[in-house]
């Protein structure tokens, strides 16, 4: 069966069934909806790269950014504003108050998660000082409307204020649905009352500059049950786009206040700003039953999936204005692809597949998952990715971990950035990953995400259920559903098959049988302890891409499955160069046959022939790099073997030149 | 015979001899050197494009930019600066003052070449107005040292003083040469004594974040022989390059203070300040004598052009930070090409030129004039572009000539921008270009840019030559040189032989000859009268890039004689799109017979055979434009004619999406 098309919201009743609450919580909760999303304790990671990756975070990552933030200073901000001493110099950007507030989330779904102490701790430790420097009438922010600051609200366009509100509001949804009402979650309220009163109907017209307090009310509005933040958020998304904040030199669309959100085609200006407030707009849609907001969005992804995103799933071509380009516009040296970028984007494609159910919402965000948001951190979970290019001409410079990077280029992770929204961005998206497994729909499951887990559920009815699964992808093929809980009668159990894999298999029931890409559906009695086994198609191949992209034309990437994979200077024979080369398409890409290969136990590598010798080697330099005859690369090479590293691990072996899109061999 | 190597200036005494001074001025005046510029008054266009760009910026485009900088304010900053009115809340950016100055040198030089004496009365005007801003110890900024500004010089890395101040004595050095001591000479001197004061050996140690006081600094020590000037150029350029600036998120190559000047490579960070200081580093080196520093200069200019040069000559690959690239890194859609770094490159490879006398200097400005300079006026001259992109995929919006424009992205030409450095860089660099049309030597001259003129000057011998050139180039290949005015003996008469133009010929002494590139020569006696015929071929031709240029895999460009060409989907036919074309190259590509081509009576089009539907036109949109087979464009087309534009006048018909490169058909 392919993707249901007819599955939208404005057909659906609001969820109100015994098993229609995620149990534990998670971060995104529509009241209606075909599915629904699984709670933090219905599903646990047993094994695989997210499991490993959930794990550096809870153990690594969430301290590490505490203590970097401590470090420099913007903990101390809040303690400043509360002791009467701040100023106009207060160290951090005028958003770092919302680098605070994703940690709290962070650790308030990893709290949720696990239960460990020290987390509980931190948000305790965290929410006191926040709180210490909330104002008496519920505004709180460490930049703005102190003596010696700006006033309040003096700079929509750029002053981040409403943005770090709705950070906030996203920590409290975390906190609210992992432990229940607390301190922070009552200086959030306040803090979201404050908004409402400031620029509700009858007060200030303004919007910020970046969206985000839009998706912090809607979310917070329903886990409290509270129409007045939804509404105050529908009335910010609807106020955009009519040129109320000043011109730019990047254009008005940068802030996505050139045109309605009701009216665009495509996502455009800064990435995460477009897609903040797309994510807000789903959840609105979803809660009015807005069907025209929604198809919107829809219309928005769709183009901007088939004409602005990269093959990573990275959004963002230009570093100028960290934003979209043209259309077509996707250089892989100079695509930006913002970490935060894949974290946005996840964000609106799950919406949009709990809002709809359609396949393609999923795939996008395993390719997303894989090769942005894991690229990110280094395997100690103590320095990030920025920036997630496709190509790296030069290698970056080692990291210090010492040190602040005042860059957001590609090619080091860096410990801590200037402006360092990625980190915690990373973090809260792993801490809730395995929410993202699966969906519940009224009569059965919906597996998304393949991984080593448990999953104990209750469906809409109102029944059981428990299956585990077990598998080696993505470097394995084989995924293996044993049920662990059946419920009686029937149960629709579905299984994603991606796009990229055709020649999927499905056995059970005592039968195998193909399945093509968009939904495999067992619909019958599960037995307790039988075994259903998918088999995805794992052999590496190329992928072209298409002939509008100038940036890409002449050369291939190499696919495995979700994965995608680079060439690596670090790995090239001595005195071959990246620039030189020309793969050999005639012979198909051959994934290593030690699954491991060497890697740490997760990495696969792949090898394709190519030709490696110059023009990219110490050849004559051209006077001038324009002449009367075409010449392609690689035509002096001997064919060798070149092996390629799967992106998200690019640069784990040190500083490296790198490029996912590999010259073609002419005629090959 | 080839370009002469050796001719460098180590090897040259001073200009002393009696021709020696360039008669009428000129912006740059070596002392010593193989060669010398001519003077404003030893050179005249009688006709062809150059003449009418001189004319319209005469005309035209001076009052133009005098009249929007009484509009935006940026005058009356200086009238508020003497009234003590100013503040902190002064218009225009902090480097305006600067666009007052340029203009000044361009009246001035315009001034030298046509004595209109509209141009005297907006030159004094002017200087009344800067001249009482003037601070009694020589200071002169409305920006920063008044009440309720910064602190002078308390902001080295953006507040651009020393910067307007470096463009304050170019201005003096074009009134000084043009028509002596006067006001603004004065405040010029009191201007560069109060550098050398506060910045002098023992003053701050400081540099300003963009070079240009050190190019003014030396251009005015020359002028005035006043060597403290050229002294404290020097120590300004040896003084950058030790990390003395702040870092920045770009980067301390940003303004070149990662690397000293001499140990530098190539050009790197923010083009026109690379190029700047480039400039005055040939002035330093040449009236220093000192080699190595030349030697960094020609190495960065090789490395430079052959690896981060666009095919128009245009430079700054990234609008991120308006600066170079990596090497190969040369994207014709995000092409920055600022206007001012095609101006900026000018003036580097002139100052080559005259020092070491290799043809390569002359081909790469002759490529810069048409394609950069000559591409940003409108033609009534009062728009212009500030980028210059290789390739637009989106049509610009029309242009609003009543208003500012906040952007400097390309597609459009627009009246005055924000940051309006472009209009005045234009100007100065038009009022001044017939003084590159030839350089003198001891006993001969060198023909270096072709164009109806007359040419009457003193060889450094001491002997008077004159002569008369004929041309309808670029778009006629025949240049017809009379000797007007023939000196006794033997006279060395050498005409620059393009890089592009094999199959030329010359035509002399009742013998007609091919040429090879680099320098056709006649040494022997002249007769008054007698006629020299350069023949260049004129023929269309296919282009390819270096196949490390990874942005322009598989395309080809249209080059004729100087001039790049481009499609503008504005005279594409029906249904056709820039996307989808692709050009049969087994076809050459064929010049309008008619040369005036309906277009101006100077535009002559190209047309090559292309292939014009899908994937461009209205065909299915991908739901994911990577795929597993590799595709072309152009394929299901039909060949058709394909009009081609001289770059140059991309856009004169209104907005329109452009490319330079065309993808080429495969396998032809």
């Amino acid at each position: 069966m392919r993707e249901n098309t007819d599955m939208t919201v404005a057909e659906h009743a609001p969820h109100r069934t015994p098993g229609a609450a995620p149990r534990g919580g998670s971060p995104v909760v529509p009241t209606r909806g075909p599915l629904r999303p699984l709670g933090m304790a219905e599903a646990a990671l047993t094994g695989g790269p997210w499991a490993a990756l959930q794990r550096t975070n809870a153990t690594a990552s969430l301290d590490h950014c505490e203590r970097w933030m401590e470090r420099v200073g913007w903990l101390a901000n809040f303690d400043r504003v509360a002791e009467g001493t701040t100023g106009g110099d207060r160290p951090g950007w005028c958003f770092s108050d919302s680098e605070v507030y994703k940690l709290l989330e962070a650790l308030a779904w990893e709290h949720g998660r696990t239960g460990d102490p020290r987390h509980e701790a931190a948000i305790r430790r965290l929410t006191t000082r926040i709180g210490r420097a909330q104002d008496p009438d519920g505004y709180l922010n460490t930049c703005f409307g102190h003596p010696g600051q700006p006033p309040r609200y003096s700079d929509l366009e750029f002053g981040h204020e409403l943005y770090c509100t709705g950070h906030l509001l996203q920590a409290a949804v975390a906190r609210l649905r992992t432990a229940g009402e607390d301190a922070l979650v009552a200086l959030a309220r306040r803090a979201a009352d404050h908004v409402c009163a400031v620029f509700g109907p009858r007060g200030l017209p303004g919007i910020c500059g970046h969206p985000e307090i839009e998706v912090g009310l809607a979310e917070l509005g329903r886990a409290l049950d509270e129409p007045r933040y939804l509404a105050q958020a529908r009335l910010f998304l609807d106020r955009r786009g009519h040129r109320t904040l000043k011109d730019i030199p990047l254009g008005r669309a940068y802030f996505q206040d050139d045109i309605p959100v009701r009216q665009a085609v495509a996502w455009r200006g800064h990435a995460v700003r477009a897609l903040y407030l797309s994510a807000a707009a789903v959840d609105i849609a979803v809660e009015h039953r807005d069907r025209e907001l929604l198809d919107a969005i829809e219309r928005q992804w769709t183009r901007t999936v088939a004409r602005r995103t990269h093959l990573t799933g990275g959004m963002g071509s230009r570093h100028q204005d960290e934003g979209f380009g043209e259309d077509w516009e996707l250089p892989p040296d100079r695509a930006y692809c913002e970490t935060c970028a894949g974290v946005a984007s996840v964000m609106v494609s799950w919406r949009l597949f709990l809002a709809t159910g359609r396949v393609r919402y999923a795939d996008l965000m395993e390719r997303t998952f894989y090769n942005v948001i894991a690229a990110s951190p280094r395997s100690d979970g103590r320095a990030f990715f920025y920036a997630n290019p496709l190509q790296q001409r030069v290698a970056g410079e080692p990291s210090d971990d010492d040190a602040v990077s005042p860059r957001a280029e590609g090619g080091t992770r860096a410990a801590w950035f200037d402006v360092s929204c990625c980190p915690t961005n990373v973090a809260r998206t792993l801490a809730t990953w395995h929410t993202c497994l699966a969906a519940a729909g009224q009569d059965g499951l919906t597996l998304l995400q393949y991984a080593p887990a448990e999953i104990r559920t209750v469906l809409g009815d109102g029944r059981a259920l428990g299956l585990e699964t077990e598998t080696g992808y993505p470097y394995d093929g084989l995924v293996t559903v044993r049920v662990a809980q059946a419920p009686p009668g029937r149960v629709r159990l579905r299984l994603r098959i991606p796009a990229w894999a055709g020649g999927a298999e499905l056995e059970e029931g005592g039968r195998r049988r193909p399945v093509a890409p968009g939904w495999a559906v067992v619909d019958r009695e599960l037995a307790a302890g039988e075994e259903i086994r998918l088999r995805l198609p794992l052999a590496p191949r190329f992928t072209w891409p298409d002939p509008r992209i100038d940036a890409l034309r002449g050369c291939v990437a190499v696919e495995r499955g979700p994965l995608v994979y680079c060439a690596e200077s670090v790995h090239l024979p001595d005195g071959a160069a990246l620039d030189g080369l020309a793969v050999d398409t005639s012979v198909a890409p051959v994934a290593d046959t030690e699954p491991g290969g060497g890697d740490g136990g997760d990495g696969g590598r792949v090898r394709v022939r190519a030709l490696l010798t110059s023009p990219g080697g110490p050849g004559p330099e051209p006077a001038w790099p324009y002449g009367g005859a075409a010449e392609t690369g690689g035509t002096g090479g001997e064919p060798a073997a070149l092996t390629l590293t799967p992106y998200y691990r690019w640069a784990e072996s040190g500083p490296t030149a790198m490029r996912v899109w590999l010259p073609a061999a002419p005629g090959a």
